[in-house]
């Protein structure tokens, strides 16, 4: 089976699943470079769109998100990856932590799990 | 809080999430118009790439993914979806909520497991 990046524009979505809880942690997208080392390492690595460069999850806060296995799905374009908890760089731990309302409007709808200027220090980039 | 529609050259990628059990179903993208469609009729509209048009989830199977809530992520530009397999409209996971007596009254029996007008908007006519 061959993926498809060529319909995102050599990029595919990859969304990140906490294995043990089925929570969906993050979106990010992977080009093909990213994802060989992410096969290679066993760590997540996307391609971050805004920086234009291979990007580590975890690189500075050390939380890097360990693969469980990776699915594809039925049309090759879209990527499935479990894995150990991990966290978003606002200090929840999942990166969907707010819901979008009818109105336009968002909610927060989770607690803090971590102080994320402890991680991350003081510019909290990602 | 602005959606933000620019970094993937207009489209959103949007994950479908089983709310029971947690499983990640589908990934899509929206365009701000199936956004709107998505949250005016409570059931999910993508903006299919490679037709180029909206495309309504199971307009011709009849299985819509009927919407549970909207998450979008912390940098906004990308929504989880929870859909609850087959809900009512009246706000219970079945349509046959109630149980009818041997005196002719009605009993609700299960509990609602979503508040029909945040998702369906004040109309709720479907």
């Amino acid at each position: 089976m061959e993926i498809d990046f060529q319909k995102g524009g050599g990029l595919l979505p990859a969304i990140i699943q906490d294995e043990r809880t089925g929570d969906v942690l993050m979106l990010g997208f992977m080009n093909p470079e990213s994802l060989a080392e992410t096969q290679r390492t066993g760590e997540v690595v996307f391609f971050s769109r805004s920086r234009n460069k291979l990007w580590k999850k975890g690189e500075s806060s050390g939380h890097v998100l360990r693969v469980r296995e990776m699915r594809v799905d039925c049309d090759a374009d879209a990527l499935l990856v479990p894995v150990g908890p991990g966290v978003c760089h606002e200090g929840y731990r999942s990166c969907f932590f707010r819901k979008l309302e009818p109105d336009g409007n968002v909610a927060t709808i989770a607690e803090r799990t971590f102080a994320p200027d402890q991680v991350y220090g003081s510019e909290k980039s990602r």
